[in-house]
């Protein structure tokens, strides 16, 4: 699913040639934002005790478990929206620094602490932190890096002043969406609205921190950050409808799920939710298929996946996932500027964002 | 132990009747103290997610496993030296609630934290956090109290602005000493260096904070600021070299801590550290006894306990908590007060302190 934005920008009827070309312009603009941020992020985990420095480097994917160099950091996402955000309302990049390597480090300092609780052994084709350093030192290398995430922005004067609140209160709506994902897990009763909520924590509070702090600290006008922050948290709810959706019908090649990886785990994604809590005919199997737990066999996984097919589910979180993926490209349209912004800056800025939002919902890598 | 406070205060040859006139105070000042921070305590856990408001409010001994509540709570020292230090230099009490509350919280969520990564199963007579809640909750709700703690700091204008800095980085000075304190298991070559620089990070980084945030936020003079911080750093230092020494002698009507536990944990305290790096026979003898990890045998533990007496270990460690103590109460004689701050309430609060700081290295309760 590819959905453009606003008539301005782009229109219902791109061809597939200008899908593939916008497609492409987004790891070139996450490219050309990387070094913007790098310094200022190599600088905030410099500060760090050395071991804790040597965890938080290896989390951010720039040294191996033996401390050598090395090339295998995540996308930088987060960092890239707190830049393109600042822009998007005319203002420098260098007002977006401290808030976008503050959202990089809490991402990380959160997919640290969620391997620890997930017991997740591997990230990014290589061993977590705490398979390399412990569960001890982990856990104590993500406080650190929040607290540093903290501490980037406390530091940033009367910018500062302005962000701060908004960091805290995502870092709590991120713990919050975490430890929904936990106590979710094994539940009964679970709904669709428990799952979007869960979920919407998980990853769409700190997308929409990350797109507003920019412009917050900039000094934007309060509509800017609050369209940004609301474009953001669509973009983020839309990513997980379209994950859910992947963890049921599958595409390795894009994003190493296997077909019906959610099945065989029993995950409550929003998909297997809004099958399962449906009222048709394949609702009704697909609970009693579920009701001694997820499907083991490989015919009843099948089973259940074309079940959730036929339930509506798919149809359902694709449907929802587009409805949002246009209202968050509706925040962009005609965004304020801050006090003698670039408009030049800021349209192109829109649309380098649209294309990262295209690029997180397709996860087109 | 008492050390007792500078000529003015106190005297060195205090009475036995003065010595447990003067113990007696302390659970009356931090008692008297308690209600004047504890409504922002709880106002600040009440801004959290039900589930973490009710692990925090677990771990502060406001309610039960089960939510009813209770009355299991610690001492609450630190809150108690940050609304002393405040009055110390003649400031209200108003100017230290932030800072009180924030250091408490932090104090609790490095608890709530190392009791998962020390696999600790009880804490004040009850079940640890993460038994009660498991470790991913208990994590999180660790995380969530060291992001309120920097919230409601930074919520507090200029003064929340002075005093962020010295809380982030006491932050971090905890989890550097947690992570020392790991680290330093089981590895060779530990240094009675090593050991006091993790014990400052685990005791005397948060017991300086919270003695000099009251101050700061107060807008004090930089030296009292810096006296403050140096007081409760010295009283943090003291306590950990008593507190090593009782894991050696033991008191378990004091402490709860039976002779020699420590020699038989092979816990590597400054104490146990200085007699197996000493020069002395007993050193060499302890040494060859501990070269195979630490004595099992009953015979062994008591011959081993001996030794670390013979080799000085024990009197060394008392005579530096008492030089510490020292220089900690010298650093509160005549501190400049804050622009028309009470000198009366000042005096006061010096006395309190005082006290206190002998309550925590006595360690009688």
């Amino acid at each position: 699913m590819t959905t453009t934005g606003t008539p301005a920008t782009s229109t219902a009827s791109t061809t597939d040639a200008e899908t593939a070309e916008m497609r492409n312009r987004a790891p070139e603009i996450l490219g050309g934002l990387r070094p913007v941020v790098e310094p200022a992020m190599r600088a905030a985990i410099d500060t760090l005790d050395p071991l804790m420095q040597r965890i938080a480097s290896y989390q951010m994917g720039w040294c191996d478990a033996a401390g050598e160099p090395s090339d295998a950091g995540g996308k930088a996402i987060r960092p890239a929206l707190a830049v393109l955000g600042a822009r998007a309302v005319g203002a420098r990049d260098e007002c977006a620094i401290p808030g976008a390597v503050a959202v990089e480090l809490v991402h990380n300092f959160s997919l640290l602490h969620d391997d620890v609780m997930d017991n997740d052994i591997e990230r990014r084709h290589r061993p977590t932190g705490w398979v390399v350093f412990g569960v001890g030192q982990a856990i104590l290398a993500g406080n650190a890096m929040l607290t540093a995430a903290v501490d980037v922005v406390a530091r940033d004067g009367e910018a500062g002043k302005r962000s701060l609140p908004l960091l805290l209160d995502s870092v709590q709506g991120l713990i919050t969406g975490q430890s929904d994902d936990l106590d979710l897990e094994g539940r009964d009763g679970v709904t669709v609205e428990d799952v979007l909520k869960m979920e919407a924590g998980k990853t769409a509070v700190l997308l929409s921190c990350s797109a507003a702090i920019g412009a917050l600290a900039a000094g934007a006008p309060d509509e800017s950050v609050r369209r940004l922050a609301s474009f953001g948290h669509e973009v983020g709810i839309a990513f997980q409808l379209v994950d859910d959706v992947l963890g049921v019908v599958g595409d390795p090649a894009k994003t190493g799920k296997s077909s019906s990886s959610d099945v065989r785990a029993g995950k409550r994604s929003a998909t297997i939710v809004a099958a399962l809590t449906g009222d048709s005919e394949a609702s009704e199997r697909l609970r009693a298929m579920f009701a001694d737990g997820p499907p083991e066999a490989e015919e009843d996984v099948v089973l259940a996946t074309k079940l959730i097919s036929d339930s509506g589910g798919l149809d359902w979180a694709l449907g929802e996932a587009e409805r949002r993926m246009r209202v968050a490209l509706e925040q962009l349209d005609g965004l304020p500027l801050v006090d003698g912004g670039d408009a030049e800056l800021a349209a192109a800025a829109v649309r380098d964002l649209i294309e990262i939002a295209n690029y997180i919902v397709d996860r087109d890598r």
